[in-house]
């Protein structure tokens, strides 16, 4: 099972830089995972992720890979490791947020969801139960469990009611994985995921209940669905004093470059978004200065690289002209090279985070970063 | 300039072993040249092609590189070498091949061809000495002259008229590129292309008078464009013996792996041909023991490497169950490593086939792989 280790608190803020150690290896936080949805980081081979970035922990979609290829099938192949040839932690999802975006083709009840494949229309059915089970044949070192994401904003009767549906789940899904696990000395943990919207009062409640779980570590879920920012970082900011210090903090789905400090401000260890990969592929690349969008003209003859503090393989070998030149002719290697350094961005960012923490200097890192421009030029 | 140097010749066939030297580095010969269209290798970045496949020589178009970002942009940043990162040899086409397949949007005339871009349908002119000046701005280590390639069937009478227009192309291009590179010392090769259809006299003719101009290396062109196998063979055979034995013989476009030994037993040095990279990307991997489409159901849960005696990365760390399902999921990934081992079995095979060269026993080779079945399972 993942054990969190504290290596240094923030005086000031709830920032904290530790170690979770899982299975499949050691990783520094706060952290930054990369998104595999389906058992692949878009553009970048398992290696360009474990030598080029060093990433530790990736994070894979539960339900992209129950639909395809089958966790069953992934399971007869000796896990997700295994299949993806990835010998690093991965943490997967319930596949509650995917169904939730399916809207017309999904029904909630108090067991579950029932939802029809994007792919082909079948009909199929999450439960508490059912996402572990499918979670435990993949053998991901962190799950999560099946939680309701609901769209903001919604009233606060029905984030009540979804609160406490998340709760139950959480209860029933807890209650499996001990029973399921009982036999076996657990490398897989299992994350309850706080909800309750935007509302301080639902958040509290839902962790206090959570917090009953002693799981091995806890996610705040519901965030980056349309909300204002300063709300966002409010909801995590609810939660903080009730989680247990001596466990990690994950808030799933964000962010912007800019918010990632922020959240470690208010005490959160890991987080995950498609953000860097996605927004690379659509030709925003972020750098030191700002944003870059590749295809503006000015970039033509452009023979810096995307960002001159950067050190990955993207910035030390090629030009901005020559990103914009493949990015324009839909070139397969626009995306490798824009991910990768999206990606790079991203880490260094976490990097910068750890090393300001252990040094006690993370207060002075918050207020320069706070000053730097979003966008370039 | 380019210049050749034979290490070893077969006895029984015409095959010869060699070396390139061009400067951008030394290129062993037989070589087969991954074709880079816009300054890419399609899913491969250069650092790929350079440590894990030892690429020595790319092939680029000019028809693609002049319409966007443009030879002189490219020139302007230095050259197609430091455009692209690619510090190794680079041959271009002269981009007749791509204008002659836009058919309805282009016009040939004795003085070159007229021609609407694909891109925006703006008009452009590619005359013999254009295509030499669009080449000498890209910086190529090997630039061909531009050439008419006729599709299949035609006439005997179109066929030889075509083939006069190339050897008049071929002498103007000539005539410029000796004027444009008469202060310098030329880097840069230019090859004439023989062509004539598949009219052994024509070819025969074609070849005579490109001799004349005492190039640096030649190309048979109008290849692969629809005719018998056995037809492709015996236009090469036709020009074997009166191409000089000095110089470097490049056959254009081809072909599939079992052509590989065939046309190198006829004299060939140098061949292209997007096949591997175009196949992979659409599912047909090439291994020793015959051809592996991935998208069928029987590899969905297959563990073994696409092909056990292949040492690409593809094959050391991913199963043919992970290719089909990054295959079947759209993923990027899957490109890059089809690519990367259909690249390698080329590459491997040329090897084998100069290994065979060098140690006297290409004949022997020849029959082993002539006894190989091209389909698997």
């Amino acid at each position: 099972m993942a054990t969190f280790e504290l290596v240094a608190e923030c005086r000031e803020t709830g920032a904290r830089a530790g170690v979770l150690h899982t299975a499949h290896g050691d990783i520094k936080t706060p952290v930054f995972m990369p998104v595999g949805t389906q058992a692949t980081v878009k553009g970048l081979t398992q290696r360009d992720l474990a030598e080029d970035l060093d990433v530790r922990v990736l994070l894979a979609n539960t339900y992209h890979l129950f639909l395809r290829p089958g966790h069953e099938a992934i399971r007869r192949m000796g896990g997700l490791h295994r299949f993806m040839s990835w010998p690093r932690a991965i943490l997967t999802d319930s596949g509650g947020y995917q169904v939730f975006s399916l809207s017309g083709l999904r029904k909630i009840t108090d067991d579950g969801v029932t939802f029809q494949s994007h792919l082909n229309g079948d009909r199929h059915v999450f439960t508490p139960e059912s996402t572990v089970d499918v979670q435990l044949a993949l053998g991901s070192d962190i799950m999560m469990v099946l939680d309701e994401c609901p769209e903001y904003p919604v009233s606060h009767e029905y984030a009540r009611e979804s609160m406490e549906r998340t709760v139950a789940w959480a209860r029933t899904g807890y209650a499996h994985y001990r029973r399921r696990t009982a036999e076996t000395a657990a490398a897989q943990s299992l994350f309850p995921i706080v909800q309750g919207s935007m509302f301080p009062d639902l958040r509290r409640a839902c962790t206090e209940q959570l917090v009953a779980l002693e799981a091995d570590g806890y996610a705040v879920g519901g965030l980056s669905v349309g909300e204002p920012r300063p709300l966002s970082l409010e909801m995590v900011e609810a939660t903080g004093p009730i989680l247990p210090r001596e466990r990690p903090r994950y808030a799933m789905g964000v962010g912007m470059p800019e918010e990632l400090p922020e959240y470690v401000a208010r005490g959160i260890d890991m987080m995950d978004c498609v953000l860097p990969s996605r927004n690379a592929r659509n030709g925003y690349l972020f750098t030191t200065q700002g944003r870059v969008i590749i295809k503006h003209t000015r970039y033509k003859e452009d023979q810096r690289p995307v960002d001159e503090h950067c050190g990955c393989y993207t910035c030390r070998n090629h030009s901005r002209a020559y990103l914009r030149h493949l990015y324009q002719a839909g070139e397969i290697l626009y995306a490798a090279l824009a991910t990768r350094h999206n990606l790079t961005r991203y880490l260094d960012i976490m990097r910068q985070i750890r090393h300001a923490i252990v040094l006690g200097q993370f207060p002075k890192y918050l207020k320069a970063v706070r000053a730097v421009p979003v966008e370039v030029e």
